[in-house]
């Protein structure tokens, strides 16, 4: 696949007049290379000005130009109207050293604006980064290319978060601001001293994730956080004014922001405004001012420039305009060199930071390189193993959310590296333990975020802090709001980021709050997210159990779906095992002929062991099987999925949710169904008190013990 | 369960000194009933300025407390503090006729703070809407009862929408203020003249919708809509501060919004501040300075006052500082009578308004009555059935986005009642057609809107329009970016509103953009919402009846998943019937000895037909089966599903999503499994070309065929 590009551009003389059209109706006449309208720098007083500065701006858009060109699909207008941004940011400003991309103490740079993918492919590959090869942006677009039409964690290195979904960028810039500062705190300026630079467009700050992240971040006074606003009054469907007249300054002060304005096609204007920027004490916006599709006469300031390639011939009249005469994906040798030099200008610092980072005690070096890596705590098995046991003996009949809670609480002061938090219900979610300390701008070293009712927020802050890297965060809010944070939920998993979300009041048991507040199919829709893992506990053992499974998950998200109303101890033997890693496992086991199996997740496994009781009265041989996650029972050898689920007996299912993916339990290794059935819900709940709720929808024992006996 | 409730609050003497406690640590002392000590009215002050405002409004209090406390659960805090901005309103601003709950022209009023739904249900009560008897308030939260812990659309007269997840009240407000634009435009002031009122909350301010809503009205310039922000400084965890410090007036200033702040327990400063919003040619938005749990020594200013009962000992301390003698639930004659008098002064109004309508041509009456009740075009069917005919003739090869524009186009013109959109992406979408017209502050005729990158901004408008009448929305996005609506699409499912989504790009088909923007899991996390109607057609007739069924739905929501790449017309022959409206039908038949049944969807039918092929040619007979919407099909008597899907065939589904949800579809009406398999993604895409992607990814003829052979 790689090679075979046939992009010819044939030669033309510079065009005297630039061709001007009007645009789509919606549009005004596009600017001339020689008037950009709204007194921003043109190309003519660029090159007359700043010479080397646009050289190598130009050459982050041709790379752009070229690169959807040949990938025939993809987004050069953003590139090229924020290369002289980026460039200005990458050659004065970002702390980074391409030769050692992993640097811990690196600046973050977040292209939220993730169909401008090539703007940083482009700066990838011209500063040096090893694995971003000319190869690589020549297959932008294709199967098996580091270059996917948006970001993607783990293509490449300098990739530091996947974005494409807009606001999601920018929110986990907040996310990496707070890691940043609350490593600070705990390891001091020398190890840990950088800032987070993010690239938002319009659609980025229209989107509401974007008003959560601007508030929280106001709110915490995160002073090493600088958004770059990419000002060029274009979105897909035409003008920004058709359907936002926000005063985006205006707003971001309200919120606590310095905010400023500049030029973006001027390089010290940039330069100014960014030096600025990181003096504030508060976050900081700038406003750039530019031009989409700069230097194309046909395409500039146009939504046509946004999402297609513009076109052998438009490229070619560009590039004269540009005086840019190197063909595709050819950078001269001077201005590869100038580039190849600003990705080495941070290899000093880096060292000196090695050399910071080498004189620490060993101790304090292996914990940072610990929590730095992700790798887990040692003690964490052991401390759950102990709670266990401590469960075991006292038997408390307590909510799974209250679980949590006793878990954390001796967790919490062994793993320092969690950051807990809830969207504003941490009373309901209990998730803060005693030690903690509250995260704020008086205190950097606390540990629990109020985030605020903002749960697509939290969600993409998480993220942010687990890509950052050296904390381990977790954030509650109740099972039904998943559907607010979803969006970043799904990037945790697409990314594998092993954020933990604490999910109460996960049924119909949470009673009178009604249906808008009793998740009924979240359950089903959030194990519909590849690589998610949801943990449904029945009791304080297993809660326990799937906290050690998210903690030291590498790569993959968990959510831990949790009960508001009070659960026996139903495991009441102590096993040193996880058996919450085994996704399933037999919880009671028949004593008469075993004739049916009970399968329940959560709050229902005490339902599940009542029913059994009443069979097992009646000469029915009942085994109870617990499901807390189905994910990781799906990953089991067929060999133990089968002694769990052996064919023969009847088989009922019992979730407070819908039966949507429970069929596969119901079928036999052999895709063969059992004769079963299934307990549950199969629409929306109501309000009223929990056990009512439970008896009107008929999800109680007796009903699971009469489908036993009407299946047999 | 009716009856029964034994409230006894011991008579107690007025305490000369309120009790005083700190609050949770966090909190400030909390305030004496004499000093608010921000400036704001205490108690006194009001009793002896505006004894009879207070009578009033005290009813509303000691109903939200006595009935929070008979269910043991619930919201008093917000009720007893926005109880005087809601009966200054009633009295002298909101339009409309307890007696006639239904008519057209009244002035909407929405809790978008929907956990004090007691304020929403004392008013209704003290107003005399007939279904809201004092039983139901005594019944509050109850199973059966019309007053569920949030206000539920549909339970009483006088609940406009559906509130608690937080912010959606707020962006359906954002809607109905919409629905009256366009339906004054079209049928003249004196039908269609009213204001759009919403109490939000601190919630419904942090959260990112209320961004999305806010920006976009203030674009839109909907001068009638008023919000009143319940402006308490306290959130579940505490004092706001913990968490926002926005400045809430520049933010919505900076966004084009008319602000102002008020006393919210002076009824002066209220109604002075209610004149004037009403008079701005922008939204307006009220701070009202409230005291969260107001008069409550313990509780007043404290996060205690929010989500729990006060307890009976505190309730009566709390109505003796009031001076309310009366036990509970029991409200004095006069003050029942002023506020029944308050409830009834917009009658002569909605009198006149009778006449004005009775006054119209009989056809504009019949028109603007029937939009009003969402009854279905006669003319609907019809159309939709002369574009099939004319499609399985000329059997274009489209993209099935393109098919739902050829139906829009035939669509619009005759059914005048829609209202098109697309969150910044209507070329892609195809959402727009030629004679649709931008609304906008300039056109308010105009039926397309730019609703900007705010995806579920644009699905809680449309809930708010369809709940409103008059007007039929549908709004495009991308299918993946469903993740960032489900919030108000859960709730278009809950309250039944008929919106239609328009989701594109529905499948890996969408091939460059890579696994952020390709929806692997969301036809199985939609499907999975009770009452919603996911359809996928197959080609451009599909497209068509699905379009007819959403258009005439009158308690469902329709999500329309449909392709970006070109499909072939499958349904090549004319069929009057919508057979979509079936779920699935016997699209081709085996013409050998049936041994196969393959099941598709959407871009996946093509090819099942091509397997089938394949398969028919080695003399394997194979039927295939289009089944555009599960929901539908799953409706359909056994009989019909068995004659579809008939026992004994292998069955091969085949969908470019997940298997979530398909095992269902695999099993025999007795719930045996046939021999059978599924064809699809297991895990996310990735970015590269469409066609590549499939072949990738196994989604092929060439797989199905083997597949099948391999079962058989």
């Amino acid at each position: 696949m790689r090679g075979g590009f046939r992009l010819l551009y044939p030669p033309r003389a510079v065009p005297t007049l630039p061709v001007l059209r009007l645009g789509d109706g919606l549009l005004s006449t596009a600017p001339s290379d020689l008037d950009t309208g709204d007194g921003t720098l043109d190309i003519a007083t660029l090159k007359e000005l700043h010479a080397d500065h646009f050289s190598r701006a130009t050459a982050i858009r041709v790379l752009a130009m070229d690169a959807v060109q040949a990938a025939n699909s993809g987004h050069p207008g953003m590139p090229m109207g924020m290369a002289d941004v980026a460039t200005v940011l990458f050659e004065k400003h970002l702390k980074f050293d391409a030769s050692a991309p992993d640097w811990a103490d690196r600046d973050r740079f977040i292209l939220s604006a993730g169909h401008g993918s090539m703007l940083l492919y482009a700066l990838l590959y011209l500063t040096g980064y090893e694995d971003m090869t000319l190869d690589e942006l020549k297959n932008f677009r294709q199967w098996g290319s580091k270059t996917a039409g948006h970001p993607e964690y783990g293509h490449a290195k300098g990739i530091e978060t996947t974005t494409g979904p807009l606001g999601q960028g920018l929110a986990n810039a907040v996310g990496f601001a707070i890691a940043e500062e609350s490593l600070r705190a705990r390891y001091g300026k020398k190890i840990v001293d950088h800032f987070t630079y993010v690239i938002a467009g319009d659609g980025c700050l229209m989107e509401g994730i974007s008003q959560e992240a601007i508030a929280f971040a106001g709110m915490q006074k995160l002073s090493k956080l600088i958004v770059l606003w990419d000002n060029n009054d274009i979105s897909i469907d035409g003008k920004v004014s058709l359907s936002d007249t926000t005063d985006q300054l205006a707003r971001f002060k309200a919120s606590g922001w310095h905010v400023q304005e500049c030029d973006g096609h001027d390089p010290e204007d940039i330069d100014r405004t960014l030096t600025q920027a990181r003096a504030s004490k508060k976050p900081a916006m700038i406003a750039c001012k530019t031009h989409i599709g700069f230097g194309s006469p046909k395409k500039q300031d146009t939504n046509g420039a946004h999402g297609s390639p513009l076109g052998p011939e438009e490229i070619q009249v560009t590039r004269d305009i540009y005086g840019w005469t190197s063909g595709p994906f050819d950078i001269p040798k001077d201005i590869l060199s100038a580039w190849r030099t600003i990705g080495a200008r941070g290899a000093d610092e880096r060292k000196a930071w090695d050399d910071r980072l080498a004189a620490l005690s060993s101790s304090r070096q292996a914990d940072f390189n610990r929590v730095m890596s992700g790798e887990t705590h040692k003690r964490l098995s052991a401390t759950v193993r102990a709670l266990k046991k401590q469960i075991t003996d006292s038997r408390p009949k307590v909510a799974t959310r209250k679980s949590s809670e006793m878990v954390l609480e001796v967790l919490n002061p062994v793993l320092t590296e969690t950051i807990g938090g809830s969207a504003d219900l941490t009373g309901s979610n209990n998730t803060k333990t005693a030690d903690l300390g509250i995260f704020d701008a008086t205190n950097r070293k606390g540990r629990y975020i109020h985030y605020g009712i903002r749960e697509h927020g939290m969600a993409a802050a998480m993220n942010g802090m687990v890509l950052h890297g050296g904390v381990r965060p977790y954030g509650g809010t109740f099972l039904t709001f998943s559907d607010y944070a979803r969006g970043a939920m799904r990037l945790s998993a697409l990314m594998g980021a092993p954020v933990t979300y604490v999910m109460t009041h996960d049924s119909i048991g949470l009673g009178e709050d009604g249906p808008t507040h009793q998740p009924v199919e979240h359950l089903a829709a959030l194990r519909a997210i590849p690589n998610m893992r949801v943990f449904r506990p029945a009791d304080t053992v297993e809660t326990a159990e799937a906290w050690e499974l998210a903690l030291s998950s590498e790569r993959a998200p968990s959510v831990l779906a949790l009960s508001r109303q009070n659960l026996p101890t139903v495991r009441t033997e102590h096993k040193t095992r996880n058996l919450t890693a085994l996704g399933a496992y037999v919880l009671a086991e028949s004593t008469a002929k075993r004739q049916a199996i009970l399968i329940a997740t959560g709050s229902e496994v005490e339902i599940a062991l009542a029913a059994r009781e009443t069979l097992e009265a009646e000469g029915i041989g009942t085994r109870v099987v617990s499901m807390p996650c189905a994910e990781l029972f799906a990953e089991q050898d067929e060999a133990y999925r089968r002694r769990v689920l052996p064919a023969g007996p009847v088989r009922v299912a019992i979730e407070a949710g819908i039966r949507q993916g429970w069929d596969r339990w119901l079928l036999d290794e052999r895709g063969r169904a059992a004769r079963a059935a299934f307990v549950g819900m199969d629409g929306f709940g109501a309000s009223a008190p929990a056990e009512t709720l439970y008896k009107e929808f008929g999800i109680t024992a007796e009903n699971v013990a009469s489908t036993v006996k009407g299946l047999l």
